[in-house]
């Protein structure tokens, strides 16, 4: 971490800020310049919260050289690591993941129909929504309880592992015993109290990146969750949020290669939320593979204008299956399977 | 609403729209262009969901002519809304309220003496976190409810009502029992599941704008919370997150007329956490008020720098008294106490 | 263009309004709803101000349904435009063309000897700067017209084409003379008079996006070259402004099908403009090309750390020419050759 | 400038960076970490050019600690610099000077009268467009020449000063022959080209921010221009742009006191481009004198919704004047004139 002093800092002060840092046990260098006087503090900076440092009224900037994640960071585990959900791997160089399913799940007959035409085109995974974040309280909020247990009998009738949201701690249980893979919406991924709770599950984590947060802050919600004992966790980028107007968000798939280079854990891609058209997400899935994501979650609907939320960005199964095998190619490009 | 189908749409294919409209009680005027149909619909469009609508293949866009708000909106609900925090009004022609106080409670003895500071400079509420959110899990995250505690002591000494904090919904009896104005954090502006529960609560909340949320989801969030029964809202603009990095966040003050012309609701202004720096803080107070906001929130501390969190943007007590005085003549010149 | 209007509007207002546009030769449906009066205006509406019509006091909100663009719109030019750059040919289904340099030529030995690193590794055109747009006074201007016939020189040797920024118009009869596909930088995107002045050139132009330019507005300063009698145009992404720090732009991929729906014209992808960082320039490649993009611009330098500019995200001409190799796989599987 | 290496860089590549910096007339520090080397690089270093060393593969990070301009640097030239308008004085504790005038020059009847009454409201300059930046090709793109005379004549008739926006260099002759405060247009903040002919010029030069341009780049525009020899450059910020869809641009308030503490140099809003709508102007204009900015920019104009271009933000003579009254009085409280 580098500090630096404003110009004509007291003398005095400067060492007083000298011995506080050495009282934590970090090294101190000092740098002289003309204008300003700069610290550089060597030793576990992660624990020191710069905004406290900023506030030292001779202080100009505190600026870290080293990440402020440990237990996310490639830098102190080199190896890949490999998610299991449910006997699917994911991360590393398994075969590329592909979750289907419908943003929300409307009945048990629907979630079983789905489940068998995802898996009939190649999908490993089945992704559904039974508790649904909507910015209006007029809106379909989600079947809850019973919406889980109809992704239950698809699993049971197909084997699919099964994907959904969990938007508050007291639903903890339910998923524990019923989810494959427990996801953390994007409005919910500063939810810090949550990540906490999530952080005590023997179920791997979907961590979606939150609409205009960070990579860095969305490694520190990993990290949350890992300090908290679940090392399970699967970044998913879903579009952030810019000024540009004809697409819901602005895919950024630049986090694939900063992700892989930062951290050791998989990242998948939601190309259907982040763009909000159906239309655009072929080509961003075959984008995404091609820049090396772990996996893809995609929406599958069977009759797109009859359902119940988000119809306008769900595939047809069959345009499903087509993504899946253009898809299953250019990962071989890549090196992987599909 | 507004729905514009695409070139080419079968006549067949307009008749099943108008009539499923029609169907829901909605009167449909169609306006035939030579590239593009269009539909008006008349009635209530609160409860239709656009992406629905946007999923039928023939339609092209979906745009709301009228607001998705009902109970926050001024339209149906002319006059200012004035809201009491224990005895304190918020809103209207009421005076400009201000709120000081530490960004982290640290004890009794400092609660109570920062509350005592803020009186005497001329504030009317404590803020304190007790439970606070930090991108960081190594990061201190409040004393919880001894730092609730420490807060009313600081109320019962000095009759200022308290402003803290809720994170999650199990926290619920404790700031019902204790908190005089609830404050939702930028991070949970919109944790859906929360606004539902704090719905149901009997005190004013005080609703912060969420990092990147525009101000159409931040009334629907407060709608949130009025649908549930809880019409106390007091809206806080704590500044956005833009491509800046001379300060922390963004201030955003063109939402107090905005929120004022497309609300009945108050809206109070936090510079502290949008700039991030104290020395913007008082510029950026007075702005507030001249801009007609109805109070203002402001970091107090009286040693900034031994600050637990936040000292950077910490004012100490003579300074934030000398903002108090400023503004108070700022207040009178657009007809307002202070 | 939908145009509502406030409630309690008088009806001569409304009336007046219909005159106006009838006058104007649009037709005009009215819709009465219960808070809001709606008009529908059919006709060519790309003349219209959206914001001259919003100034009436009685007008709440203006949309526009139809796109406001002509030339460029597919609606009007189904087939795919192939833009001709001294032969080589861009766009449809033609071979994906990928254009690599150095970000400024540094000297004719350079400027040679890249070229030939590119032609070898499988590019068809050579990009240089020679008039640089620089944030700082003090940094490396360019080589100026020495740097063009650099590059035209590398051009006589090669064989290739050459594409150079032109960022004022008194250079306009220099590119015209020697370049063979005139950039205009992202800085310049809506320097409209610089539009208009390459609307009368000869040659194709190569249009990147501004910094924070919506996709509409990029396609409306397409419209002015076009306008201007010059309807070769390729538009180029190379990131846009948002708030991440990891990278030096967010690239938005999305663009590519997008820009496929909206017009008839190509469209290629600058990965290392977007990231700043060479080391994510392979995976953006690849990922370009599996979107569709029509080609890719890539920095090339054999000694980035002694580059003149942008060194950090120049690639060396061996993983140039990987690139090219794994980008010709990835072209096969979406049908187009490299 | 501190420079950090990456883990693993041998001895022999730290001792090439050091005698690299060291030839430059550079102090060199390093601070060897657990992690990382880092390297504090003393003397000036607004000479180094940060990509390029970025470009070493041996670097992981760069970052800067004093600022990058010189000229403009408040460390540099401690007191206020008051630029004189023809008379005008603006900056310092000089009153605040509000210009008024209407978006585009209609004709000189018009621009007399408006001068006239902005004159008779108070206003101490007249503005006025004569060249407009518009989005579309096929939208009014002002009276050029005679757009400038009509001003002039107007200036004749009242003794205002004039300012009006220069788009392109081959104009320069005539604003430098009329125009008394020549506007660098929000859309060519970064046409370097512009800046380096205005850096000649003899006339101040009133800089607007780009739409989503850092204050940092905007301070090294007026660096541009102050290196060229014109150091009477006024900013004035226009709203920058964000994902928020209720105004046009977001106005930044924040810039006012960061512009006072980074720069000597004067800073002016205009809440008419900012916001868009009428209805906001007087509540942002108000704020911003209450933050202490040395002037506002706002449209006026006798019949908005008649106006040529952008009506909906212009306010009548009426409303402006009584802007102007409100604003003296919170001018007075913030110690200045009006």
């Amino acid at each position: 971490m580098i500090i630096s002093t404003k110009r004509g800092t007291p003398a005095a002060e400067l060492d007083k800020i000298i011995q506080e840092f050495e009282g934590m046990g970090l090294g101190v260098t000092i740098i002289r310049g003309t204008d300003y006087n700069v610290f550089g503090l060597v030793g576990d900076t992660t624990i020191l919260d710069e905004k406290r440092i900023r506030a030292n009224p001779y202080v100009e900037n505190v600026q870290r050289v080293s990440e402020p994640y440990k237990k996310a960071n490639r830098l102190f585990h080199e190896a890949d690591t490999i998610v299991d959900v449910a006997g699917v791997r994911v991360g590393g160089t398994e075969k590329v993941a592909v979750i289907g399913g419908p943003c929300s799940i409307e009945s048990k007959e629907q979630a079983v129909r789905i489940a068998q035409l995802v898996k009939n085109a190649g999908g490993c995974m089945l992704r559904g929504g039974a508790y649904k974040p909507r910015t209006s309280p007029y809106a379909f909020q989600g079947l809850g309880t019973e919406g889980i247990l109809d992704l239950a009998a698809a699993r049971e009738a197909t084997g699919l592992p099964i994907v959904s949201e969990l938007m508050s701690a007291d639903k903890i249980d339910e998923f524990e015993q019923y989810v494959d893979l427990v996801q953390i919406g994007a409005r919910n991924m500063q939810n810090f109290q949550l990540l906490k709770e999530v952080g005590k599950m023997s179920k791997p984590i979907l961590l979606k990146r939150g609409l205009a947060n960070t990579i860095e802050e969305w490694i520190m919600s990993a990290e949350y969750i890992m300090a908290g004992g679940n090392e399970n966790v699967i970044f998913c980028e879903r579009g952030i949020r810019t000024f540009e107007k004809y697409t819901r968000n602005t895919l950024d798939l630049s986090v694939v290669p900063i992700i892989k280079q930062k951290t050791h854990l998989p990242i998948i891609i939601d190309p259907s939320h982040a763009t909000g058209d159906w239309r655009y997400v072929e080509s961003m899935s075959l984008a995404a593979i091609a820049s090396g994501a772990d996996g893809l979650m995609i929406e599958v609907h069977e009759n797109p204008e009859a359902a119940w939320s988000d119809g306008a960005q769900s595939l047809k199964p069959e345009k499903f299956a087509a993504v899946i095998e253009k898809g299953r190619a250019i990962a071989r490009v890549v090196g992987r399977g599909l």
